[in-house]
């Protein structure tokens, strides 16, 4: 392809250490698509003639079809995608092949395969995430009114509701969902026309080839779209920040599904045994994802890493973004898809749920707040709070034990109906305002939710 | 402040590590403006009086304009700016002070507070990004059709103009700019009100705290609220990649300075000597701003990191949040400030940059795609180019030196016309389309710039 | 100090964004004794006479007595702590001061002051995780016997002896101080005498600086040596693997200290309470820990990305490495102490420990092995037990609660003695050789470690 | 395996989600190999018979011969490795292989495989620098008393010897290999006999099994044998930290090829041209391992953040360990391999050399220490040296055209032989000690790195 200037042919070493064709051929699809885009704009520019074109088309059909079908045979030798593109049209239609790079460099075809892919692969994720927030909202509609032990430092600090607690992590999801749809229309842009670096002499009418590709812009310097990665960086950060929700979604399940808490079982399904212990049923699914974590924050690092320092235009190091790329898609993909079965399969144990919701003196809150509707400053009514819990301790009670006697020796501020709101369900019931647990709150929250998933 | 469920004081090595007012008193005037906004919110809830929101408003006022003056003390032991504003305030109004935690906790103060700054600084950001871009396209403005040698992997590719190499550069802070205020907007939002996790029974507007505060939303989960840190890793990230973008163009600065190549000269006012070496001019912002990049990627790092497997609600490894935004904060706006004066002390040396783009077989492009326009497939044509190429070099001679009895030895398809097209300047003007280098192209794309810019 | 070539002063902004000052004063004692070596040196080549280097003796003297006593002044407006002591000299003792500069750069004398630095940061290192090793060690001796539930997939798995358990850190521990170890001897090279990067032509004895320094090595290469920061990467590394121990126990020590569990309890003075709810006693001390842990790893990739493509001898990208390293220090320090009080501070519930032990078919294992040993294929034998917890599940009951019928109901291989094997003391008990749980494993392991801590 | 207890099967997606056959087949052999020697620690045990033990070594070599060729099918559905040897292993033998799993667990077993093919991948490794550094040293032979332009802030600083700057190389290298004989001590260490956790009550001799290996060590505690980490992380930061090594020399070796410096040509062979622009030959194989650097730095951030938080023992999550070992010790067996390959191809241009070393006042540091050496105070020197300087800027000449009366027009103390030390060729031939760039210390030098490499 380029040998006209050289003296010796490539170390094999050489050829294998640049080679990328085993991984590349992920791209075939969009190559073939954006090939077919550029033969038009070359018809259009007269390279082409209309014969030339029709044979191009049927050529990429047939080759389009063979990759779709998963029979193509990416063994053959060459260095990347692109040539094997073109070695195989070159075998279905002769010459018009030979035509088809005109005004176009792999710098410029790269960048646009990869913007391809990627806007599918964007647009499959906010399928997926959507997925699995609807497998959150099911799970919460199905225990409406459940009340769930609210923590904070890993200790009991006070009574929500389940639905609330998985609602949380319904909104870091609509975060992502957002940050996605943020990168998808810098993804979406038309880099082909840009040449190795320069643009071309050829006169491609770009804004055509955006139209045929469904991409809604082009990019406006040629020297950054052929080094520009943004796209991948924006994708990697968006999937990492997403594993980690997923992560602290997966350290939740692991820790409810320790015996001496119980909160919630995953199904068999979704776990696995043990070879040398055979009572064991282990939250493996979980475990995987909260481990992945870490591999697209890795594969991020990898990215800015390579970026850092290059100069313009197009350089080598770029090959390295796609296998990143990948493994990141490939790791979001399968957390999100095993995250959403694990999901659907989760029951939760209400009686252990109530009793932790109640226990550790999850109503101090309240309490002290009560106080403060009272007319107590805060400061001095979470004092005295401070000292009936510790009163309780002492008599190994909890709050819901105290008398009103008990509360009146603390503070004469307090009324009978002080005694009402000693439970996880009073609670629950006294928050006010949206984004509170209250029940009714957290209904308009589930509809809200529904409403921003769809 | 919690002392009464307490039977021991922290221990001295406790309060130490865990003391986070010598950094979070950066926060002071939010904290305030946050106090402030609370302040209202209760007496709307009927907790304050009238006479006490005064106090407290005129409290909170006198401590905004100490700290808006740099004159606030701020060694006075408190472990957090939370306290010592609460501090403060009891020493100015006494008792209404103790009345302003009234359905208020750190967890959903922290995170106000740290969204307001945030707010500010990513404000701040798009301003120093603007500034960047106008020097930029100042710099690009004076030096209309300059030439320049456009390159990949380090090597002389083909000409283009200087300023449509400066215009890489500012579509990738256009990119920048684009993502901090996508960044801005899931920033911007109220999240007091959640309490420290529930939500609170203190009957809140917080819609109407929003308005005080020009925030344009509130938080929908009191969960998500006070544990979600997406806002910090968005925000890093945005800032580590453009970082990353300063370094490509810092290491450009320093490459393009070296004698060798002596394109460009950076001003004395941004250069250091050397305290050895008598002789020595160097290009230390340059090398500083490339050598910060992985600082701003490694805070990135450190909040992916803190997040990944963290349990709902908040836990107090979140107070790791704020160095690394801070940190990451003050180095961009370090480097986007040091990066605009660079540019403005830049100066070019044109007959360098001429002679440059000329070399390097820089019109051999143009010759393919000359021959590809008369009908050779573009393969024959490069391979043809190629030779030719190969034929220049082995007589020492560069490709405007060829005659056209040479030009046709190799391909009879060569008219007189072709030896118009082997010099830069021809180059570049024959270059077509919206992205490309060609003159005009270049002169739109600066107007479109300047109006993206504003 | 260089202002000889250049025609215009650096521009404040410039000034600001490369001063170092404000925390490479860090390394003034560094740079003192540093000097004071040189100054040896200088003497020896015949650059200075006696009484020149006995007044620089005495003013470096001076300047030490000053630093050590924490009362210098940094805010003199010098760009560098080298300046500053250089500066300070001559206002000390005049003209040898400008003599002291002599075969000597900025390059390679911040290289040896970061060594020197470093070198006492490493030794200190390795006194601080003996320190903790200790607290290990003495609260597993403390609790000898105690068993523990030993768990995988964070399930009940097998019993352990708590000193076991603990066992485990100190092993990850040793093995952090052979790391830092390694990390010692490459730090503790001399660099002076390698000039700006080629070397220098005053004769100056880099063995004896090197001896007087207490350094037992020079390093090889001039050109390396001022451009090498691999002794900070690897410190920083070694650093970072571990705080990522001390993040896993103190992810540990979180999960013990819940109410469910409450298997240990963290010393009041090691906690904290809750601004909002009077009943909070959070473990802020170990998730402060587990927090910082990001930051360290964040800190190496930025030692690392800062490295990546830099070209030989001395780039000023390379003052980038202080802050990182500094900073990793200051952090594991914090980290190690901290945990070192928490650690003692630590009380353990028997009776729930004991409990926990048994519960969860613990001993299912063994009762695998017995049937192993008793010439059953383990694989047959796993699934026989298998069958044998299902029963038990089904029945709502533990396997200490079957009957020897039962047991042969499954295999006629059990004998009378396989009864005695159901509980979790027989079960450590049965433990065979070094590095398992048995109880007389473990009593020699304690001592091996005290041994190897020392 | 474990279907023992279990209801229900596993899930498709949880099955693909978690299933390692197709990366952990790499350890095919370590598993092997590992499962005979406990197939010979359980005949000792007296849970193999002589026969049994027979039939399993004959069926494990059977296997370990088929798995050597390359002709083992490893698409036969088991979920990892270890399933895969099991089953293989009872068609060819039977009820023994039931009995090869008593005793030993997943958790250990993987473990050890993982130690097992890293001690081989080290081994490998410092095969590898040491023939990079072979490389490096021809090279280095191969120029002597070759001038080389030293840098500093990539601006001419001063000569020195082509073979001094290579050996910076050999510096890093060496120190890289010590590193990983330090990881390789603390990687060859048995785990087995650790059980799933708890160690086993199946009389094993873990020595002898380690003495089977070639292990001179056994894990000292069983909780922390299967759930440590640490030796991937050390070789992963090892790797990276040769990679950043390797980055710095590629980015020189793409610096020196540009035509404007031409220093050095890297070998056609190792060299790829443009599918568009026919005269480019691009430096892809170093721009290639510059790029592949931050993927390893990503690879360490995996393991650093799978291993954050992880409470005992083992883990699912550590299966990701696995991935990010293996593809940075691809990257790295790579990049050293092409970079020998690409340093035993390079050719340097010795007039061009020659004259880039000379020009740049490189003098300008020996004239200064030429008048410290006459009693002048460096401070002094340096600047009198740095006004030399201007006045040669301003006659547009270098240091080399002075003549004696300019130089004593600026000090006195110049004499006729100052001349003599204005060329490239004198100022490296002036230097003293080791370490510097002296012709007779780069011999020394030189020699000294060819014992140590061996």
């Amino acid at each position: 392809m380029w040998g006209g200037r050289f003296s010796r042919p490539p170390a094999q070493a050489a050829e294998e250490f640049s080679r990328s064709l085993h991984f590349d051929c992920r791209l075939a699809l969009c190559d073939i698509d954006g090939s077919l885009a550029h033969a038009r704009a070359l018809r259009r520019a007269g390279i082409l003639s209309g014969r030339e074109l029709s044979a191009l088309g049927r050529g990429l059909g047939k080759l389009r079809a063979l990759v779709a079908a998963g029979t193509a045979d990416f063994t053959t030798g060459e260095e990347d995608v692109h040539s094997w593109v073109e070695n195989r049209l070159r075998e279905l239609v002769g010459e018009p092949a030979d035509k088809l790079h005109t005004g176009r460099s792999r710098n410029d075809q790269v960048a646009l395969d990869a913007r391809l892919w990627l806007r599918g692969e964007i647009e499959a994720t906010l399928g997926r995430i959507r997925a699995l927030n609807g497998a959150l909202l099911d799970l919460a509609e199905r225990h409406p009114g459940q009340l769930f032990p609210g923590h904070t430092h890993f200790q009991p600090a006070q009574p929500v509701l389940l639905a609330h607690h998985l609602l949380a992590y319904v909104e870091m999801l609509l975060r992502d969902a957002e940050r996605f749809r943020g990168a998808l229309a810098r993804t979406a842009v038309l880099t082909t026309g840009s040449g190795a670096l320069a643009g071309t002499s050829i006169p491609l009418d770009r804004r055509a080839m955006a139209r045929d590709l469904g991409l809604p812009a082009i990019s406006a310097n040629s020297l950054d779209a052929v080094s520009d990665r943004d796209f991948a960086a924006e994708f990697v950060f968006c999937a990492a920040l997403t594993m980690t929700h997923l992560s602290r979604f997966a350290e939740e399940l692991i820790v409810w599904a320790h015996p001496a808490l119980g909160w919630a079982e995953i199904g068999d399904e979704y776990c696995t045994g043990s070879s040398l212990m055979p009572q064991k049923k282990n939250p493996d699914m979980a475990e995987l994802v909260r481990g992945k974590t870490g591999r697209v924050t890795g594969r991020l690092v990898a990215i800015l890493t390579l970026l850092k320092g290059l100069p313009l235009a197009y350089n080598r190091d770029l090959q390295e973004d796609k296998e990143a790329l990948f493994d990141a898609a490939d790791t979001l993909r399968g957390s999100l898809e095993v995250m959403a079965g694990v999901v659907g399969s989760l029951s939760f144990r209400p009686e252990r749920l109530e009793a932790a919701a109640a226990a550790g003196f999850s109503a101090a809150t309240d309490l002290a707040e009560y106080l403060a509707l009272a007319g107590v400053p805060f400061r001095q009514a979470h004092h005295l709070v401070g000292r009936i819990v510790r009163h309780c301790i002492e008599r190994g009670q909890d709050l819901p034990a105290l008398t009103l006697a008990e509360l009146r020796g603390f503070s004469p501020r307090f009324g009978p109906d002080a005694l009402k709101i000693l439970t996880a369900a009073a609670s629950v019931r006294r928050k006010r305002g949206p984004g509170s647990t209250a029940p009714a709150e957290v209904r308009k929250a589930l509809r809200a939710a529904r409403r921003r998933n769809a």
